[in-house]
């Protein structure tokens, strides 16, 4: 019987191991070689599969975004409104060693995006994704009647995706001001300033 | 009489033909080649004063931090508290190309720092010294009465840097979201936040 073999299952498993080297050395030192090693295939069974450096930063990426939405998609599973924006946020800052990991991935990213239209493009639908999951979270809120009355949705969403992003950088760069406890004072105090004033009904 | 040069002079002259390169053509193209023909000067008369990428990297980068914290600090002057605050934001938001041209070598600028310690050490410099203008604002404002009650003023500077952080990001990748009216929607919402609820004397 001839071998069968899985071309999905195995381009799966590549972009896995490209995205824990990513996440262990950055995009620039993830090359074809780390990566084939990561797997455990020969250097030449991954160019199959990825030809070049771009489409494996481009499943790299795709993977550390996806697996991060995934998982804020399990946490807010029966919460609504302000709670879910929460959870969501959660999920996304650079909470812990992990998070920080996260975030020089991401970073790394945003300054290739800039220089290449296709990773543009790419972090767009992302990121759109994104926002339409913190508006609909805002939308519930409203209609739930927890959100005050001085929130235009769509300035929030702009500004919720800002601040998220922003932290993602202080995470990296100036690591001495971030830790849990500051990601957690900030996070409150965003949720705080999207509710009704206290004493309002 | 020998030719008397002004090495100071020529090195500021060198700077700022590297910054206006670096926000024409981005730090990936700016070479000390395409430095010196902005300058006006040889190639080899520039390797005296900035001996390699690097160190023109780093001068571009404080050439370009430096005027708009100049711009800044001249706008301020004879303001203050929350006024100052939504000013100074102004100067640093992507408002127009020329704001969209800046976050995009901020964007570059940041990844490089992530993986270069002394480039790391000093944007927290220069991001420290930003912490400390909010920082002062908010405290004005707080003297002055005008501070929401509910406002912590280092989660403030915190949740301030993160969020104009994160606008330079959008004012790069997410242009389709990101024009003057967003930006002042987003930072009128921003100053509401921190003011004293309404009718709250």
């Amino acid at each position: 019987m001839p071998k069968i073999v899985d071309h999905d299952e195995r381009r799966r498993h590549i972009a896995e191991a490209a995205a824990r080297v990513v996440l262990r050395d950055g995009f620039e030192g993830m090359t074809m070689r780390e990566v084939a090693a990561e797997a455990g295939y020969a250097h030449g069974a991954i160019s199959r599969y990825f030809p070049n450096k771009q489409s494996l930063i481009i499943s790299a990426f795709i993977q550390v975004f996806d697996d991060s939405e995934n998982r804020v998609h399990e946490n807010v599973n029966g919460i609504r409104g302000l709670a879910a924006l929460e959870v969501m946020s959660r999920q996304i800052l650079p909470y812990a060693k992990e998070g920080r990991r996260k975030s020089r991935v991401v970073l790394a990213f945003w300054d290739l995006a800039a220089q290449d239209a296709e990773l543009q493009k790419l972090h767009q639908t992302k990121l759109k994704g994104r926002r339409a999951l913190i508006r609909r979270f805002l939308t519930e809120a409203f209609e739930d009647g927890e959100l005050g009355p001085h929130v235009d949705i769509e300035t929030a969403v702009d500004e919720v995706s800002a601040r998220n992003a922003g932290w993602q950088m202080l995470g990296v760069l100036f690591p001495d001001a971030v830790n849990d406890d500051r990601l957690d004072a900030g996070l409150d105090a965003l949720i705080s300033s999207l509710k009704k004033p206290l004493g309002r009904k």
